[in-house]
């Protein structure tokens, strides 16, 4: 409960219509694409300008209101569920992009901005912004830069740290700390900028967002390529990045994914393949021909039974649809989709591919695995009903088992969806106590009333 | 003075060779490559093993020593100075590479290994580690990763925080916490990686450092283009990135640099010349050649005199040979040299310019510009003699100027040299006050005795 004096002072800064007090409406607000418990938010506030967030900060903190940021609530990992209650802020009000500076290469955008909106006006200024997250026809910039998103591109490209050049935020007495630059170098104080990405709304709360921009690729191709066995598939996979080949995406299907696809969006998938890669290269018209060829050679020697390649943009979308329907489609299957991403070094995907398989058949539950093969980052995706007890208590020991082998293969827990409070019980088995210390000594500095999405990344 | 007892701890952990305790020996380490005034450290340790650090710290920290970590000082902000004494730790002998990883595609290194022997390693298995800071002979990575050290090829392939996977560092309770990953993607805790970045020596005492290589590039060309204007170099700088073209190296040197360079060098530079590009572009055979016409074209509309293109790899290194003996050159001609890195973006390098030769003027002091024009990081120096007072007082008002100047502009105080003792005193002007404050905060909770290299980057 949100004491009357406070719930009035936010309406004064929003005005009354931005502040939802009833459960109907905050209910909306209590989970996110984690299979996690939901937890309602005794408030829901909903700025319409930017300058407003310092405001609602201070009076949080001065009043030890806890504060969960949240964007399209996509999140992954509970990142957005607000796990202490208190109020949820929705950026959905603060879309505007900025700036989008073709001379000098970035753009500057509110935090709600879409991330594919701002891909879009960023591409018809004849510049590319990569990072591509799963769910970026919906997803936030500011979101993407707290959970530090990935993609299909990361492999390439890298990810959304990469191009954050700088920010402004509120810290939690209101008041606006301003770190990076609009210049591409730039080591004027902390990296803080850095320390901003993948930091899951617990450290400040984001004002502006000031992005790199850079050439669009001059061409591509890409094609699909068809497997008998899983291994000829991810021994591809080590290949191609062995050869000095970098594809801007290169994707892994498995035959469980292949046949949940094919059943869902009838993209005309061969039903009876072990395995599919897609993979797209891109870059100058000279460069992308050699790699091609390369990797189609690269494809047969290990093993692939046949190459598809698109000849036209129609057929490429099509090998992108199959890959996004992916999630969608075995979505359908079962009632619950726990979708991990634990990531490995490239070279290990052969035997994290090997691993999950030994999981499913040893706890008899269905996996379907695919996703960014290129930089290790595979969606392992456990179809299971959570309503039955035994059954997800064997999910959960599963995943566990899961995080065992992607760190004995020099992995590490989460490559792109986050710590949130899905994962913060096993960030020790990684990082360390130490390393778990060190951080809460600077998030309490940071925030001593513990009021930014609390108990998120580090526990508490 | 350090306690005798302690002392004597130092020496049963180093043994007694590696602790140094004479005057003369001390004194080699008060000072850096930044004009600022020498401090003797109170005793400079030589740890030959990683594995000692831990036990090193803690014990400054447990006796109130400020601890100056020193890897080749080269540092151009005073980081190396050890502004309270207290200690200085060399990494000197923490020079091994402790693995080249091919199939991923990433290294590990003790943090006193020196750059271009990395690069020089990782070149011989067919990779490449991209950043170049002018001091890479003898400069070490840990300095480079402490430092955010950039480099004439920023422009194209970032600078050192952009190849920074991961790292293990120690607290001040000599505690090791653990950051980043082997793999292209982690989200797994915080983003320490980032932050330790460009922390100076403020935050933990580096022990291994995994970074990020690529494939080289298959191809390169350079060329010299000579101009009567300085504005038609700095306009054609505008112009190729505006023509969505990043070249790996686009290099300034203006009249006077070009003079000094030639009169040291003999190199064969035209003396007449207003200002020079040294601009060189890399990729596929194909790309090479289309962006490099383009470059061409570019250069001669915006009215370049005449274009010397390298025609084999001796070409090529005379020309790179003429940037970097620009500092030596320019070092020769008075007895201190002030060498600046205020940075804007790139579309406000024909302004700076402009700006710096007022201020030249306007003080009556030379001031030789070069550097790297392409990412808007030039280095215009001051030549001066600090003996003399009332010039010094001079040189002190025009920096601030030129600060001024840079920031008017949307710049940065400093593209790569860091904030050190340097500039701190003027980084309010650019990040403001919140942003200070926010940082001491985080600092004091991860350092609360102050011993890591105090007095750096944020001031006290």
């Amino acid at each position: 409960m949100v004491a009357k004096s406070v719930v009035k002072r936010f309406k004064e800064i929003l005005g009354e219509a931005n502040v939802l007090e009833e459960e109907v409406d905050r209910f909306n607000y209590a989970y996110d694409a984690a299979v996690l418990e939901p937890k309602t938010p005794a408030l829901v506030l909903k700025p319409a300008h930017r300058d407003q967030l310092g405001e609602l900060v201070k009076l949080c903190n001065e009043n030890n209101l806890p504060i969960t940021v949240r964007g399209a609530g996509t999140n992954l990992s509970g990142g957005t569920i607000p796990e202490r209650e208190g109020v949820v802020l929705l950026t959905g009000g603060l879309n505007k992009i900025l700036e989008i500076n073709e001379e000098d290469m970035f753009a500057v955008v509110e935090p709600g901005v879409v991330t594919s909106k701002l891909a879009a006006e960023v591409a018809n200024k004849g510049l590319f912004y990569p990072p591509d997250p799963g769910s970026q026809s919906v997803s936030t910039i500011a979101g993407n830069v707290a959970e530090n998103a990935g993609g299909l591109r990361g492999l390439k490209y890298g990810v959304t740290k990469d191009y954050l050049m700088g920010l402004s935020f509120y810290d939690v007495d209101g008041n606006l700390v301003k770190t990076g630059s609009r210049t591409v170098k730039c080591v004027t104080g902390y990296n803080l900028t850095g320390l901003m990405a993948a930091s899951e709304g617990t450290l400040g709360i984001f004002k502006e967002i000031t992005l790199k921009l850079i050439p669009p690729p001059q061409t591509s191709k890409a094609m699909m390529a068809i497997y008998d066995s899983v291994e000829g598939a991810t021994e591809t996979v080590a290949a191609i990045i062995a050869n000095k080949i970098l594809p801007c995406t290169l994707e892994f299907l498995d035959n469980f994914t292949i046949r949940a696809v094919e059943d869902f969006a009838k993209v005309g998938l061969p039903l009876d393949a072990k395995a599919l890669l897609l993979i797209e290269v891109d870059g100058h018209e000279g460069q992308v021909a050699e790699e091609f060829e390369k990797v189609q050679k690269i494809c047969k020697d290990n093993g692939a039974a046949k190459l598809q390649v698109a000849k036209d943009e129609a057929e490429k979308n099509k090998i992108w649809e199959a890959r996004r329907s992916a999630l969608s489609a075995l979505a359908r299957l079962k009632p619950t989709l726990v979708l991990e991403d634990a990531t490995v070094p490239r070279s290990k995907i052969p035997r994290m591919v090997k691993g999950i398989e030994e999981l499913a058949k040893k706890h008899n539950l269905a996996i379907g695995t695919f996703g960014h093969a290129g930089d290790g980052n595979l969606h392992p995706t456990i179809l299971c009903d959570k309503r039955n007890e035994k059954e997800w208590h064997t999910v959960e020991k599963m995943v566990e088992e899961l995080f065992e082998i992607a760190l004995d293969l020099g992995g590490t827990l989460s490559g792109e969806h986050g710590i949130g409070i899905a994962k913060s019980g096993f960030l020790a088995n990684e990082i360390g106590q130490a390393s778990i210390d060190y951080s809460r000594r600077m998030k309490l500095a940071l925030d001593p009333n513990n009021i930014l999405n609390p108990g998120k990344l580090i526990g508490d």
